[in-house]
């Protein structure tokens, strides 16, 4: 069999390995629960990691002995230099027969690789949340993606948070909620299974799993579709605090990435973007305010772009970048642009 | 030697025991780390009490094998019905050596049992927070007390974590700050020994400690004094808060207690309140307001006291009076009363 690449896709709560031919072709693909270092430790990341590519080796038809060509990993909490070099030396040594090389990137920086190579905006809001800005020249700003004790502001974690903090605030007449938690707090009890605030400590303290905590976002999308007015507002705010986060990066946008047909294209990876229609009016009022506050700018409309291909794909095309090889990925098969927006001049 | 009753104060950082004779002498008294079975897990805090009462009965000159009339805890994390019958059944199991009985009860009621027999609020700021009303019909209302993922606010650990959001709000471009952030940026950085945000991060997951992050405002606190701009914010900020805190008790709270020389008692504990002058005109604010939005309220003064003992002897009183034993106490010698206001008609 000739030359595999192969890319994994790291987050919070689920992940994803492809393998790739020489000419860009998809020949396996798996599926694999957190890789997120942070949230399970290095040991049962690197162990997770070893599983899924040898499955996809296999499904692929691959002998598993034979490594890779490089396995580009776009992991989310791949973000701090020392832990990775650290990360990719324990697969270099523990793993050789896994793949020849390893190169170990943001799932920012490998989601952006799946949808373009001109650069853009990447804003993650799944588990947890961040933005990071990718100019034209390769220069980078980045906005949030500290983890839940520092923000993950506008992430399904942190929609859940303000969910049951409004309860909790509202039981100890600490704060007034916008509108009844009645909804809310039936569909926290049910969710968390327990029957009073005290049961829900475990799950924030002693057996506290930020993927399972973030799962109750599931329950308030699904209340906010049915149009329940408090799960509204969290989805509003949600939309709020994330436009915050392209505000923050703006004064660092290359103009160019203004000027294209699209306007400024913002890859927006994440589950919680199923949610855009409740997120909508609050993301478009933080932005048309931020354009109002600085007149004059080329910021006259932007894109939001889903991926349609895991950023496992970006991540293969990074790791196979790393050793010289370049992958053929047509770009317009990865991403659909589901929403643009053009601002009154 | 005569019947000892025995009490303890665990905190989230500091602990205390004390022993008592049936006179209510004080006999001895022991220190140690913290013992809150939430932040420490029950194993290490059964120890840690066996370990303290052992060393205060040997400090009074006591007989390790004979057993104290009772223990009577008042514990930090010392709210959950289950948890606490559970940590009750072991101590009794266990160390049947300690104490012929055991009582555990809550910081809050350990305080207040301390200070006075006629209830009043306890407002506690010291690693985490919390607010308790207690009427002189041993009526209880709360407001607070979840821990630091879902609030805390106005403690230690609140105002330190308010600080550090703000250093990366601002660098992140993500949310201007009231104030210059330069000087708690370099006190955050020395404080934690770290020299960039992402070293910051290791003490927010992997080794977080919730009393070495909550130290950090004691740095804090330290500017404040100074006259640093930020740090007065936060302190003003954390006033507001736990006043916001009394107020959300303030319906449940007996007209009896309004009518006091002192009018209505406050019980302040944990060391955030030797900040005081720096939250007060937050405090006083949020006070007033509320006595506006309300008028006609008996409520017309209040008076903040301190502990001049630990509530270790409020748990010792407790814990005596469990098994149908009045310790008599001097409320006078225990209290002091360090601040009165009087609200303008």
């Amino acid at each position: 069999m000739a030359s595999l690449f192969g890319g994994v896709e790291g987050g919070g709560t689920h992940s994803r390995v492809v393998l790739v031919s020489g000419d860009g072709q998809i020949l396996a693909e798996t599926e694999g629960p957190c890789t997120n270092h942070w949230l399970i430790g290095s040991e049962k990341c690197l162990e997770r990691i070893e599983q899924m590519v040898s499955e996809a080796k296999s499904k692929a038809g691959a002998d598993p002995h034979v490594p890779l060509r490089s396995l580009g990993l776009s992991l989310s909490g791949g973000d701090q230099k020392d832990a990775i070099s650290k990360l990719t030396q324990e697969l270099q040594q523990r793993f050789p027969h896994l793949s020849q090389s390893y190169f170990i990137t943001t799932d920012a920086l490998g989601a952006m690789a799946t949808a373009t190579d001109r650069g853009g905006i990447v804003l993650i809001s799944g588990t947890g949340s961040n933005c990071k800005l990718i100019n034209p020249d390769g220069s980078e700003a980045g906005c949030g993606g500290w983890g839940h004790m520092m923000g993950d502001e506008g992430s399904a974690y942190w929609i859940a948070h303000q969910a049951v903090k409004m309860v909790f605030d509202c039981m100890d007449n600490l704060e007034a909620p916008p509108h009844d938690v009645g909804y809310v707090k039936q569909a926290m009890f049910d969710y968390f299974q327990v029957s009073d605030r005290m049961g829900l400590l475990t799950h924030l303290y002693r057996t506290f799993d930020k993927s399972k905590f973030a799962g109750f976002c599931q329950k308030l999308a699904e209340g906010a579709q049915a149009g329940e007015p408090l799960c509204c507002h969290l989805f509003a705010k949600a939309g709020e605090v994330l436009a915050r986060h392209v505000v923050a990066v703006l004064p660092k946008v290359h103009t160019s990435l203004f000027l294209g047909e699209l306007g400024l294209p913002i890859v927006c990876v994440g589950s919680v973007w199923n949610s855009w229609e409740r997120m909508q009016a609050g993301f478009l009022g933080v932005l048309a305010r931020a354009r109002g506050a600085a007149p004059g700018q080329a910021f006259s409309r932007f894109s939001l772009l889903k991926l349609k291909r895991s950023s496992a794909l970006g991540g293969a095309r990074l790791g196979a970048r790393s050793i010289g090889q370049a992958l053929p990925l047509d770009y317009a098969d990865n991403v659909d642009v589901f929403y643009t927006h053009v601002f009154e001049p």
